[in-house]
């Protein structure tokens, strides 16, 4: 049996005949843009269960066609690309595969590794392959209409094998989002859900629980959030994701998210201290190590 | 006396001869520019310790002449604008006192007002009138080539009187800033600290205590923060103002930014047991509570 996906050994360039997307928004509907654009896929079909967002996808030229049906939808791809929120992910990669022809690759871009990929490796069959992946890119917006082709240029995109993992298949999905212009990076799924936790899953949490700690300033007798300025914008836009998605992330990636939240609360007791003694000069330090980090992501030019 | 400042009786406009400048970086130059445009004040002098931004502030026309001699500057002035870091207003009036004209008028721009405006009081004479404001507006930049006259317009603009304060005088620069399109609020100055302790000042304190947190994370090997996408990256900006200022901002209002402190400490725990307990239901209940704050602040405009 000939696998799908792998690299011609002329031309040494990546090609699926058929690659459905489940849940055609920002990541699956940019993904689906490189596919065509770089030639890899012969023909897109999206899978959702909103027809506004499919139809929206088909008029837009990001899919050649489309279904609510995700286990018709999936029958004689090569590829199947898995860009639905987090918690769904297990449940539809389980509900696909008796639908899925021997040789198949599938693949997620969920924002927490382990939970998700040590539950599909559990059920996954000898004859479909499974890669775990999570490009690092995003914006404000949301639906097919907020993507594009250039989302995933210059960005980073985990994967995170296991000692189970084909390497074939891996190969396969790695040169997808090379072509999308990502660095692609393996790593262990423990790791990935730790570096995330750090510095995406924590803010999250943090810039919730400060956008309600103001909320709830009611001595005042005055709505003081109208007085907000830069500072407490920021916060309010981190905190303005998709509650049912943080929900998810908070659930699946407790560990390290808990974890993260301790060592944030000794740094900020710390600080709290410092404030407390009018420890002025030790104030200094912090703020300054802080503004170090600033400079550091600026000449890294990280994701900007 | 005739006291400066005031409207004329005819055309309800305000008027001063000459207007000091202490402090021509972002807010003090776009002022500058607001009395300029206005026709608020004929002449306008920029002082300041940096010689090339006083040139550059001269080059670009935001200010008539300049003088590194505070003392020497604020000589038959009108009104004296005090825009420089909080932590230098009080030595500032109290250093140019002796030498202001009889009716005087000073005001400053600090972001603390209790401990500036009490200790102000504290020493000011009869003749020449203190009047502490804030103006809520800001951007990332510093400098007088960053000011630009719009800076201000649709902002709030809180002025702090007190028992003492002269009402003419307050009249004349509440209509400073009514001429700049500020909303200008009257209140006392525990409040203004309270709620600036809330959306800004708590804000940052706890930006500077993510990103150290983050930083800090040393057992991965790895420069972590070469990951980081949106909500990381919208902290490293809040945490990259200037260390000294947030040095002093929390030295000065010290009391309000412990009480904010300790709130969000309650509310950031709460949401930790949450987690812990796997509880869904609070946690979505948490962020949604959080993304309606963000989408009230939409609909209010808030500083758009």
């Amino acid at each position: 049996m000939k696998k799908s996906g792998v690299r011609s050994q002329e031309s040494g360039e990546i090609h699926f005949n058929k690659v459905a997307i489940i849940g055609v928004g920002l990541i699956g509907g940019s993904l689906a843009m490189v596919l065509r654009q770089k030639g890899i896929s012969s023909q897109i079909i999206g899978i959702g269960r909103g027809i506004k967002n499919l139809e929206t996808a088909k008029k837009l030229g990001v899919v050649d066609s489309y279904t609510q049906d995700v286990k018709q939808g999936v029958k004689d791809c090569d590829l199947v690309v898995v860009a639905t929120p987090v918690a769904s992910i297990v449940n539809i990669v389980k509900d696909i595969l008796p639908f899925l022809k021997n040789g198949a690759i599938i693949t997620d871009v969920g924002s927490v590794k382990k939970a998700v990929v040590d539950e599909i490796e559990g059920f996954m069959p000898e004859k479909v392959f499974f890669i775990g992946g999570h490009p690092i890119a995003g914006t404000e917006n949301a639906g097919v209409e907020a993507a594009f082709l250039t989302l995933f240029q210059s960005r980073k995109c985990i994967l995170t094998p296991t000692k189970k993992t084909d390497k074939i298949a891996l190969e396969s999905i790695k040169a997808v989002w090379e072509a999308a212009g990502s660095q692609v990076i393996l790593m262990e799924r423990e790791r990935h859900d730790k570096i995330l936790a750090s510095v995406s899953h924590l803010p999250h949490v943090v810039a919730y629980a400060l956008v309600n700690a103001v909320a709830d300033m009611k001595d005042l007798d005055e709505n003081i959030i109208t007085y907000s300025a830069g500072g407490f914008k920021d916060f309010t836009r981190i905190a303005s994701s998709s509650p049912e998605m943080w929900r998810d992330v908070c659930l699946l990636n407790r560990g390290a998210i808990l974890d993260m939240i301790k060592r944030f609360q000794a740094t900020l007791s710390q600080l709290k201290r410092m404030i407390e003694a009018e420890d002025g000069e030790g104030m200094y330090k912090e703020f300054e190590r802080a503004k170090e980090v600033r400079d550091s992501l600026k000449a890294a030019k990280v994701g900007e």
